[in-house]
Formats: C-alpha cells, structure tokens, sequence
C-alpha cells in the first residue's frame, strides 16, 4: 500500500479529501494552496506539513483538489517524475491535460456538493476513477476503495456526462428551490412548510426511476391551474413556468399517451 | 369533538386521509367516488360505507377530496345544510367555489405529493387550512392538528402561492432528475450515482435557505464547463442547459457581485 500522498488545494473537497484519506489510514506528506493561508489551516488541523513550493512535492501520489480552472496550470508546474502518480479529482476536465505531462496519471472524482464548512463523509459517496494505464487504475482504486464504498470506473467523456447531470439535479435543482422560496417570500409565507416535500422529491427518486414520479398540473394539461399559476407570477419567475410546463409536456407526451 | 365525517374521493390523496382520519380516533360515515370500485376497495380496508349517492351523505364534516376539477360539481351536488361544513383538500381552488353553495366552507390541505401504493404518513406534513367563518376555523384546526404537527392559517390566494411553489420544488425539481437520467442513460450510466447528490442537495435546504447553497458553472461563470457541457447535449436538454444557466445568472447576480 502507497502511504504517501500530496494534496494540492485547501477549498471545499480538500476539506473534505483530506481528513477522509487521513481517516483511511494513510499519511499526507504535504498540503500546498495558491491561499497559503487556507493550507496552513488544514495543514495544522491534521498535523500536516505545508510545502511552499509545489517542485518540493515528492509523493507518490499527487492529488490536485483546485478549483478546475487552476487543475492544468499545477499539473504542467509539477515535475516530471515517472515513479509518482498525478491525479485531479474534477468533474468536468479529461485526464488529457495530466497525461501530456504525467505518464501515471488518473482521475478520483467523488461526486457530491462539497462545501469548506460542512464536511462530508466520503464513505457513501461515489468515487469515480479513470487512469492512464493498468498499473496506475489498480493503485487509485485501492486508494478510492479505501474511501468510499461506491467506485466507479468512469471514461473523461463519461465523467463529464455525469458532471452534466449532476448540473440539473443539483445546480437547476436548487434553483428551483430559490424560485419557489422567492414565490413564498413575496407572499408572506415560510419556506419550511416546503420541507417535507421537497424530501419526499428526492427520496421518491431513490426507490422509483424519476420519470415515474412526474406529478403536477404540467403532465396533466391541467390548463386551469396553470393559469391560475401564471396570473400570480411575473418576469422571470413567469418564463421559467412556461418553459418548464412546456418541457415536461414535451418529455413525457409519449408516456402520457400511455 | 366532531365525530362524524365523510369523504369524497377515493384517489392518491384520500388513500392517505382516510387512514390517517380513522388513526385520529374519528369514525369515518361514508366513502364516496365517482370511480365506485375505487371508494369500495378503500371503504372495505378500513370497514366504512360507500355512499351511493352524494344526498344520503349528512355527515357533519365532508371533505372533498376529488381531482381538483371535479370540486366545484360535488359541492355543488351537496345538500346546503347549515349545520355541515364542506371542506376541500386542493392547494390552487379558491374556498370562494364551496362558499357560494355552503356557508360552513373550508380547506384542509395537506402539502404533499401523494401516490396511491405508498400511503404518506400525515404526521410530519403541513396542513394548511381556511374557513369561510371563525366557528368553521375552530373545527377544522382541531381536526387538521390531530392529523399533523404543522397546521398553518392560509388564505386563498397564500395557498396558490404554495401550490405554485410546490410545482417548483416538486414538478419541475423531478423534470431536472429525469433530464439527469436521460444524459446518464444516453453515456451508459447508472442513476444510482446521483442519489447521494441529490439527497444531499434536498437535505442542505433543511438547513440553508435556498439561495446560500448555489454552486456550479453558472453562478461561477465558467464558461469553459458550460461549454464543454454544451457540447456533451442537445435538442431540448441544450435549450434547458442554456436557459436554467441564463437564470441563474439573472437570480443571483447581486450575490455573485456581493
């Protein structure tokens, strides 16, 4: 087992990668962030050494949790060394622009909304993996399994697929909430009476495939409530109503048929 | 205590009412439904009469709880008697189509998404009711708060707002998990991955308002994920992509600025 891992970024999943590899029993060498300030912290908070210089990082297995945009520009700042493993661990960017540098390189995407004040527990989170080569994917996925109980072998294209989805069911997702929070505020009323519906929509979509819980006055042709619906909102509120009623109707008119 | 009620209807909604009315310690006079097979299967499991006719009916409390475009008729149909209240369980009718044959009219609507094969425990959910006049509202609280923990005052109009946000959070929430789905299926992809992430991202909204929990290429304006997703989809899911991120923009761009 490699017992020498680098982390590269203290944001929001370095928050949550790191105490999880700690956890699994491995030894983090260093924490390096462009926020020095930020690895400082993490680096303390688990007895962590902060390396300044990203040319000092000799681990064995490098893992770039950055914000995505800064993934290629560390990637190219590493050196080349034919014995150490490079990951990154984002969604949307291929393994490509590790590879062009790094011959081991792969990819630990934990897929799931990562923010720096809430720690997630990685174990029931999927972890997916892609990897340059044979002997590089058997070593992430010893590290993954170690983490989580759901590995994945993803291709980038795949990867980014899921990314995509992962953009409407929690990115759009969550705009749906707002919009129905802003439809409650400006009628004087709480948000919480929403609650326990809005987790009866996600936990119904754990046990029955989504298209089998579409619901609603859309899926109906139900152009009564629509209407009442249309003469309460306005702007923005009242284009995203009649783009999304007239989505549904278009997705599920062959089922609705049925 | 009123100990004497009836209920029209014998869909997803009553499926649950009815158990969770008779758990509440009331008898339960009649079951009715224009579909009679329906009202005689639920009326046997739990040993009640089936109305044939909507005249025998002179229970003290009758709730309709039909499809929402068969209210107005049924209360119509109902014998006016003073001493009865009428009640309706729809979030988008006005109490305005019961009052005008009923002075004793009100709503008990409890905010959730029902299904018939899986009964919802009313516990936990919100009922939100109205009267038409004080002594009605007295009864239909004591009714509503041995059915649930949350009964809130709404009028007519607060309702409908609470409907149309509910179609947000509910109806177009699950047009986003079945959008999901479909790219995962179109890339050979299991669903499965995304239940943890969408459990999170319902769960965080207990605890955060809506709006303190964006996250994602749009609201970060990273064009390059935007566009790599673009590139990924097409046809209705493209038009959806783009427009979801035009709107979340627009939301929140004072909180991006901030």
């Amino acid at each position: 087992m490699l017992n020498n891992i680098s982390i590269i970024g203290a944001g929001n999943l370095a928050s949550s990668l790191v105490p999880a590899i700690v956890q699994a029993g491995f030894q983090i060498e260093f924490i390096a962030s462009k926020s020095s300030q930020s690895a400082i912290d993490l680096a303390r908070k688990y007895n962590i050494s902060v390396a300044k210089n990203l040319n000092e990082i000799k681990s064995k297995i490098i893992i770039i949790a950055t914000n995505d945009s800064s993934i290629e520009t560390v990637s190219d700042k590493l050196q080349n060394n034919q014995a150490q493993i490079v990951l990154h661990t984002a969604g949307s960017i291929s393994i490509d622009v590790l590879i062009k540098k790094h011959s081991n390189a792969g990819i630990l995407y934990p897929l799931q909304t990562f923010t720096k004040n809430k720690l997630v527990d990685l174990t029931n989170i999927p972890i997916c993996i892609e990897a340059s080569n044979e002997k590089t994917l058997k070593v992430i996925k010893e590290v993954a399994q170690l983490l989580s109980n759901t590995v994945t072998e993803l291709s980038s294209e795949q990867r980014l697929a899921l990314h995509c989805a992962a953009v409407f069911t929690n990115n759009f997702t969550n705009l749906m909430y707002t919009t129905g929070n802003d439809i409650l505020k400006s009628h004087n009323i709480d948000f919480n009476l929403l609650h326990p519906l809005i987790i009866e929509t996600a936990q119904k979509v754990i046990s029955n495939a989504p298209e089998q819980n579409q619901t609603g006055p859309a899926i109906r042709d139900d152009s009564k409530t629509i209407t009442a619906h249309k003469q309460l909102i306005g702007g923005q509120q009242l284009e995203m109503y009649e783009l999304l009623t007239k989505w549904i109707k278009n997705r599920f008119r062959d089922m609705d048929k049925a």
